[in-house]
C-alpha cells in the first residue's frame, strides 16, 4: 500500500490491516514519518519526535504476538504526558531538556495495547493559555486551537491516526473543532490521568483526537477496556436537545447555520431535535469554572510560578499570580455552585439523551498568539459530562467547523452512538 | 536553648521564637539534625536526608527577611512527594536514585512560606501496602503504620516538628494513631496535590502530622492561606455524635475504652455526646472505597506495574494485579454507591457537628511486615470528608491510641476547633 493511503486509514483498518499481514507497523510507522517530515515545517505539531526511537517500536510490534486492540498503531502524546524515552517539557523553557522517569498512565495503557509512541505533541505552557509554535493545518495562518495544538493538528494532517490531549476548560473539544477532527473528552477520570502535569484536579480531564467517532471510540476502549464504549451501530432514535445557552449569542452565524444543517441531518437519520432554552442553575458556570481552574492551577503549579525571568512567560506567570490571589472563600462558592449545578443535570438533560451545542464561537481566530475561545467548553468540563465534536463543515473562511454533542456522566457509550449518528448522517447529507 | 528542649518545642513556638530572635533556624535545624543522628538508626524515618542541604536552607533562612509563617520550621516530606533537591524514590526500588525536576505543589508552597525542607520520609511502596523499614518509636518491635509511616515516626520522635503524609484509605490517620501524634486529613483536594504521586484520584488527599491540633491546623492554614482554620480557642459545646459503625466491634477494649475517656472528657468541657447508631446508607462504603482504590491504582500506576521482576515488590504487583483484574462494572458501581453515599452525609452528621470513632482497631500491630488495618479510615476517606486523630492514651502493650474526630466536607475549621476541645480535655483529665 502506498503511504498516501497508509496515512489516511483509520486506526481500525490499519490495525486490521497490520493483523492481517497486508503491511507492517513499520511500514504504517514509517508512512506517519515520512508524513511528518513533508509537513512538520509547514504545522509545528511535535515537542519531540525521535523517528528511530518510533521505528524501533513499530519493528518491535511486528516481531511480537500482538499484545493488544492497538498493536502497531502510531499514537501522538501531548507534552504535559510523562514519557520515559522522550523529553517532557509541559511547553515550557523552564523544563527545557526534562526526561521523566516514568511514562504516563495513558501512555503505559496504550503501549500495554501495543500502541507506537510516535512523537510527543506541542502544548501550549502547562496546557494553559501561553500557546506553541503549532499551527492549523488548514490555513496556518490561523490557530490550532489549544491546549492541545500539536495533538488536533497533527490528526487533522494526517501525521497520525491518534494521539492524546487534556481538557480543563475547552483543549481537546476546541482544538479539533478547529482543525476539522473528532475530539472526545470522555466522562471525568475515565481514562487514568496519573503522570500528567496537573493544573486543576477538579477539572483535568485526558481526552483523545481521531478522524472519526469510530475510531476516537475504539481508542478510548482499548485504553479502558470498556468494550461497549464500541458503537456497534448509530443509535437509533434518539433524543437530541438543541440547548441554546445563555451564551449563545457568542455563536457566530455560520456556527449556527452548521448546527442547523446537522440538526436536520440527525432528524432525517432518526433523531428527534427539541429546542431547549437556558437553564438557570447553569447560570454563572462558566465563571465558576474560571474560578476553579485559575486557583487551583495556581497551587498546583505553585513550584513553577516561583520560576525565575524567562524561564515561564510572562502570559503564564500573570495567569498564575492571578490565580494565587483568588480568596478561598471565593473557591469554595464557585466549589458549591458546581456542585449543586452537578446535582440538576440530570433533570438539565429530562427526557434528551444528549444536547447539541456548539463546539466553539465559529472558526479557528487568524494568528498564533490565542488559541481560542474556550466559552462552549467550561461548563461542560466543569459538570464532568462527557462531550464531543464531530467536524460540521468549513466558515467563510474555509476553516473547519465543530458541532458538539454532551451526554450525563457516564453516559460515554450512548453519546458515542449518537456522535456516530450525526456523522453518519451528516455524511448521507 | 538547648538541644533537647528545642526539638520538643510546638512549630508554633518555634517560629516565635525565631522570629524574635531567641534563637535562629539554623539552631533548629541543626537540633533536629542532631535528634535524627541519634534516633534514626532505631527509627528509620528517613528515606533521603542531606543534613548539609536542610542546613543551608535554614541558614538562609537566618539571612533572609521572614518569607511567611512557617520560616526556619523544619518540614518531613513523604516520599511520594517531588522533590527538586533530594531524591524522591516513592518507596520503591523501581525508582532508586529517582531525581524529579520540580517540587510537589505541596512542598513548593510550604518554601514559599519559609519551610525548612529538613528530609524525605519513608513510604509504603507508592503509598500501597508493601512497608518500608521505619520503625514505632514508642517501641521498635511495632509497626508505625502506614503508608506515611516515616512522617508519623519522625514527628513522634521529635525529629521534626511537622511532616506531609497522604491518605487514600488511612494513611495518615491510622500512622499518627500508632505513633501517639495529631494527624490531620483534611477534606479532600483542601492542599494542592500536584507532584506527588498519583494513587487514587477520587480518594488520595494530603495530610499532615504535629503533636498537637493547633500546630496541625497552623501547618496547613499557611499551606492554604486558609486563616479560618486557626482555632480561636476550643469549641463552645459541640454536639458530638459517638457514631458506633456497623464494623463497630473490630475496635477492640482498649480503644473502646479510650473513646469512653475521651467522650467524657469531652462532656466535662462542655459537649453534648450522643450515641449514633449505624447509618445503612453507609453500608458497603469500606468495600466500595477499596474498588476504586484498587481499580484505579491499578490503571494510574500501568507503568510501574509493568516494571521487571524484583524492581517492585510482589505485594505490590500482587494488588495492582487484582486491581486491574476488577471489571469496570463492578467500579461503576462503587463511584455511583459513592455519590449517592455522599449525598447522605448531611443527615449523617444531623444535628451533629462531628463523630467520635476509633482511629485505628487498636495499638499498633507488631512486626514491620503490615502497617495495620483502615477498616476505620476507608469511609471517610471516600467521603472526602476532614478527619483528625488524637493521641488518647495507651492500650495494654503500652503503645498509642487515637480518638478519631470527623466533620463534614469543609467544615474543617469547625472540626479543629472540636478537635482542640478534646485534646484541651483529656489533657485536663
Amino acid at each position: 500500500m502506498q503511504d498516501d493511503a497508509l496515512i489516511r486509514l483509520s486506526a481500525r483498518a490499519a490495525a486490521a490491516g497490520i493483523a492481517r499481514g497486508a503491511f507492517t507497523a513499520e511500514a504504517l510507522a514509517t508512512a506517519c514519518l515520512a508524513r511528518v517530515a513533508a509537513r512538520e515545517g509547514a504545522v509545528g505539531a511535535f515537542a519531540h519526535l525521535d523517528p528511530a526511537l518510533a521505528l524501533a517500536a513499530a519493528t518491535a510490534c511486528d516481531r511480537a504476538a500482538p499484545r493488544g486492540m492497538l498493536h502497531g498503531i502510531p499514537v501522538g502524546v501531548k507534552d504535559i504526558m510523562n514519557t520515559a524515552d522522550l523529553p517532557t517539557e509541559y511547553g515550557s523553557r523552564l523544563y527545557a531538556g526534562h526526561r521523566p522517569a516514568s511514562d504516563a498512565a495513558c501512555v503505559a495503557l496504550a503501549r500495554a495495547e501495543g500502541a507506537v509512541i510516535l512523537g510527543k505533541t506541542v502544548t501550549t505552557e502547562f496546557a494553559g493559555r501561553s500557546p506553541g509554535a503549532t499551527r492549523n493545518p488548514v490555513n496556518p495562518a490561523h490557530t490550532p486551537g489549544g491546549s492541545s495544538s500539536g495533538s488536533a493538528a497533527a490528526v487533522a494532517d494526517f501525521m497520525l491516526p491518534l494521539a492524546f490531549g487534556s481538557q480543563t476548560a475547552g483543549s481537546v473539544v476546541r482544538p479539533a473543532a478547529f482543525c476539522g477532527v473528532v475530539g472526545y473528552k470522555p466522562s471525568f477520570n475515565l481514562i487514568a490521568i496519573g503522570g500528567t502535569q496537573m493544573q486543576s484536579p477538579s477539572l483535568d480531564t485526558i481526552g483523545v483526537f481521531a478522524r472519526d467517532v469510530a475510531d476516537a471510540a475504539w481508542f478510548v476502549a482499548a485504553l479502558t477496556g470498556r468494550t461497549p464504549l464500541l458503537p456497534a451501530h448509530p443509535a437509533a432514535a434518539p433524543r437530541i436537545g438543541r440547548y441554546r445557552a445563555a451564551t449563545a449569542d457568542q455563536a457566530d452565524a455560520a456556527t449556527r447555520a452548521a448546527l442547523d444543517r446537522v440538526a436536520a441531518a440527525m432528524e432525517a437519520a432518526g433523531a428527534t431535535v427539541v429546542a431547549r432554552e437556558p437553564f438557570p442553575a447553569f447560570d454563572g458556570l462558566d465563571t465558576a469554572q474560571g474560578i476553579i481552574m485559575q486557583y487551583e492551577g495556581a497551587r498546583n503549579l505553585a513550584w513553577e510560578r516561583t520560576a525565575p525571568a524567562g524561564l515561564i512567560t510572562e502570559e503564564t506567570r500573570a495567569i498564575l499570580d492571578a490565580g494565587a490571589a483568588i480568596a478561598s472563600e471565593t473557591y469554595d462558592a464557585a466549589r458549591q455552585q458546581a456542585r449543586a449545578a452537578r446535582a440538576q443535570v440530570d433533570s438539565f438533560f429530562g427526557d434528551c439523551d444528549a444536547m447539541l451545542v456548539p463546539a466553539a464561537p465559529g472558526e479557528a481566530p487568524r494568528g498564533l498568539d490565542w488559541t481560542g475561545d474556550a466559552v462552549f467548553n467550561r461548563v461542560w468540563t466543569l459538570l464532568h459530562l462527557p462531550c464531543i465534536t464531530v467536524p460540521a463543515g468549513r466558515g467563510p473562511a474555509g476553516l473547519p467547523l465543530g458541532a458538539q454533542l454532551i451526554a450525563r456522566e457516564g453516559n460515554d457509550a450512548r453519546l458515542l452512538a449518537i456522535a456516530l449518528l450525526a456523522e453518519t448522517a451528516l455524511a448521507a447529507g
